[in-house]
């Protein structure tokens, strides 16, 4: 049964990097200084170089713009993203750190139905150090929070779950919708707090947001590749998608856990609906192909890192998704880089 | 994407039976006029025959005791447990109605957070007339529900959903804990309402308890059978375990929905931990083999219908299960008898 400690959370502040994809907006760090000041900030500047950005007094932080990017990663900077906020994942390849959380500028702290300002980390900490239950469904959600426990019929063989790996959390206000939605739904907002954290069964797959995310980086940090985005690129918007189908396929394979739910944290404001369609339209008829293909995704036996599985998939990516469009092609190249640029910086797993 | 209506729900008055077996609670249906008098009540009594069950004015209702079971069914009887609240199903058996909502005596009326009376009907009806997503995640849960839709990322083609054919509703005060965990946590409750509803997705299943569940009777009515419990058998307390898995693999095959989550119910007292203990401890151990049989069951493409589905699926248990112990082999035939005993009473499906 889940021995649920009430324990406090620990802040893993030796453990932990907040990886930031540019910072437009100064209030932001202001708002979570309470909360993100005890953690050191890997901040990496999207677009211009040369334009500064102002951190405020007393973070800790390391900020990449993309001379930094070119010069650290010589032509391994191919991969990662230019004009996107897909070029965020360049800072889980230069953390040195067990655990990521990646936010975006435009996330505020969010109020519980009590009113209590949402310490959204504290939630992902407490997410990621319990484990994760993907092979039956448990109908009070979450068993190792406290109040809640297995339900009668729940096999004692999988009481002990998995190492969890990823912890997705959500928004509330503007709802995290596609362009086609932004349009018909233009006032729609989230006003629902569902107070649940659940796991993503094995086998399933989800449309993971990149707003409010954490993850061992020790567990799954060279899956957490953003892909190919923005600048040049035909398709933008499916960055923490495409890192979320593939998260998804080797978390099943390696028996590794995918949480979401809580914490939700405050999206202030909604992106351009126009600009957002002219990004995702590719994607959109896209995905149509790409969801197939990932849900049927096998990897082999030999796949017994993350990194072989990635290698693995890229594979399947070439020959699979290359005849859809040579997009493709270009973006398995790049899971390749990925990899390569990981192996460089982090010592290369033993396995 | 999702279009909600806010039209009030309809009261199926004339297309829904509530089932309930036995009533030892006279304030069971007093609690619940307001919301259960509307219905057509069947009450399948257990245990003794001569004992008088007494329901309050006002309320329609059928009543079946044993030797209402035993003439309607004649040697078929045998498919119907005795002395266990398993006999339920045969309400689900002699209902001529499309919708079934069957719930224990010991539930009553919970309260939202605002201190509102929950009608469970009312959600159960909202659940089971809006399709679900069994093949794609939805990270804000129920797109359809009003408030909510399909996030960025979820694929357009899989938007209409499939047509939903149960919903499992949970319980607030007394969770539904099996008697170990019943033991080491006697003061557990539940008082987290988390405001969600989400589709079981397909190839998972989940432990199904019986207190406060609705389904769809045309669509997987045949599936609903609560197996051989009670009086003469080796095992209690998994006759909604059973029925769960049976229609979960049935539901996946034959692309139809099961949803959980709202509605609550205020589960009133525990059931005894040791009674529950000697009934539950064969199935404690049974079903670290039964659940992953039931992951792997495949049914061929010949499995048109409820009914032949679960045919196979008894010729499966036979096999696969029979070895485990005998009672297999008598709960294999029994199910038979169950379809035999279905398709006497209702016209069977032309398919």
């Amino acid at each position: 049964m889940a021995e649920v400690s009430s324990k406090p959370v620990p802040l893993l502040k030796d453990e932990l990097n907040i990886v930031i994809p540019t910072i437009r907006n100064l209030d932001f760090l202001e708002m979570w200084r309470p909360f993100l000041q005890p953690y050191h900030l890997i901040i990496v500047q999207d677009g211009d170089p040369s334009k500064v950005i102002k951190v405020p007094e007393g973070f800790d932080y390391e900020l990449y713009n993309r001379n930094d990017i070119n010069r650290i990663l010589g032509p391994k900077a191919s991969c990662i993203s230019f004009k996107d906020s897909a070029c965020r994942c360049f800072g889980y390849l230069v953390s040195k750190k067990k655990y990521i959380y990646t936010i975006d500028d435009d996330c505020f702290v969010a109020k519980d139905p009590s009113g209590r300002d949402i310490d959204a980390l504290e939630q992902h900490i407490k997410n990621l150090l319990s484990p994760s239950t993907p092979h039956f469904f448990n109908t009070l959600y979450d068993p190792y929070r406290e109040g809640a426990d297995f339900v009668r019929g729940y096999p004692f063989s999988l009481r002990e779950g998995v190492p969890t790996a990823v912890s997705h959390g959500l928004w509330l206000n503007i709802p995290d919708y596609d362009a086609p939605t932004q349009l018909v739904k233009p006032r729609e907002r989230n006003t629902r707090y569902v107070d649940a954290v659940l796991t993503i069964p094995k086998g399933t797959l989800f449309p993971m947001c990149g707003m409010n995310l954490a993850f061992d980086r020790e567990l799954i940090g060279p899956a957490m590749y953003f892909g190919l985005m923005g600048d040049g690129q035909p398709i933008g918007r499916y960055d923490d998608m495409w890192a979320g189908w593939c998260i998804k396929v080797i978390s099943d394979h390696l028996d590794l856990g995918v949480k979401t739910g809580l914490p939700y944290i405050w999206h202030s404001k909604a992106s351009n609906p126009f600009v957002n369609l002219k990004k995702e339209y590719k994607g959109i008829f896209w995905q149509e192909e790409i969801i197939p293909f990932f849900q049927k995704a096998t990897l082999s036996k030999n796949a017994t890192t993350v990194q072989k599985s990635y290698i693995e998939l890229s594979d399947q990516v070439r020959e699979k998704l290359g005849p859809i469009d040579p997009y493709f092609v270009k973006l398995a190249d790049a899971m390749v880089t990925w990899i390569e640029a990981w192996d460089e910086l982090n010592t290369p797993s033993e396995a």
